[in-house]
């Protein structure tokens, strides 16, 4: 049950986008930069970071969303699982193991990355700009997941819903609305 | 010591910007709408929101930044400070410390929200507005101090450095730099 009035049955952080398109603009262009421009990490790594750090902050909405996308962009929903139940065992490159052992860290705080961390990502292979990302994105969503989950909003678990909502995701980027009107779901 | 190539002598989150021209630019316009355009709550009220959050996680750069130019806007440092420390006592609105209540709770889970502390800050007279804009300051400042730290970004103490800063955000707001060139402070 929402907190506030949201506009009824936009889940997640649609409906916090919908009440505020003021702030939904600038929120939804970060993500879009972070997420879906080219970048030397591919889409589904980004969305793995995004997937794993929502994960984390228990924020179905965010989880399931970006758990779909990045499912959508790698075609292998066994390995988001994995690495939302332990990325270590995970089938990805031990350059995104590492830069997922960061934001993994920057969940929590900030602080707590050491240099030993960000060397250990450099020497698999990380650039400057790809640590830089990867504490962006970890930054990012621990705001998203605390709006989606602040204000209280619908988290419906349907997953045929996320699958279509991943696909869209994964196809079109951030800037233009998954979710244009309000969402029925079983 | 940054954890990558920041620019030189840029402190906290002005290396960030600095360094990603392109992510800075809708962190820049986010931080304005919540905190510099007009609302029903005062700008100077906004800016203690954000030096709550950024004080529970104790980021100095934001907490100092953002502590200085609520003082500009209110003109009283001791307010800011007692916010800080405990703002049950502190010289602000009964409605204000409803929603620093909220504010208090998103920056640790957004999921610890109630319904209860909701009613209260409706109860001094918050509009749904003001509760959305309160979370999401809060969610906001959960990056932007993940951010600064995550990055190693250098945060000074010099008070005076802060001072100039606090003015200036006061004035202009968030959306051209407060900071364009590399600081020497004492």
């Amino acid at each position: 049950m929402p907190h506030i009035q949201l506009p009824q049955d936009f889940p997640g952080i649609s409906a916090g986008f919908n009440f505020r398109p003021e702030t939904a603009k600038p929120m939804r262009e970060l993500a879009h930069i972070l997420l879906h421009e080219p970048s030397s990490l591919t889409p589904g790594e980004r969305e793995l970071i995004a997937t794993y750090v929502s994960s984390r902050n228990c924020t179905t909405f965010c989880a399931l969303s970006h758990g779909a996308a990045a499912t959508a962009h790698l075609g292998d929903a066994a390995v988001v699982k994995q690495v939302q139940t332990d990325f270590t065992r995970a089938d990805v490159s031990p350059k995104l193991k590492a830069l997922l052992g960061i934001a993994g860290k920057v969940q929590q705080d900030g602080k707590l990355v050491t240099s030993a961390d960000v060397d250990a990502a450099r020497r698999e292979g990380a650039t400057d700009l790809e640590i830089h990302d990867t504490v962006l994105i970890a930054a990012a969503f621990s705001m998203y997941n605390r709006y989606v989950d602040g204000l209280g909003t619908w988290q419906p678990t349907d997953p045929e819903m996320y699958r279509q909502m991943g696909r869209h995701l994964a196809e079109k980027g951030y800037t233009e609305p998954s979710i244009r009107q309000p969402v029925e779901v079983a």
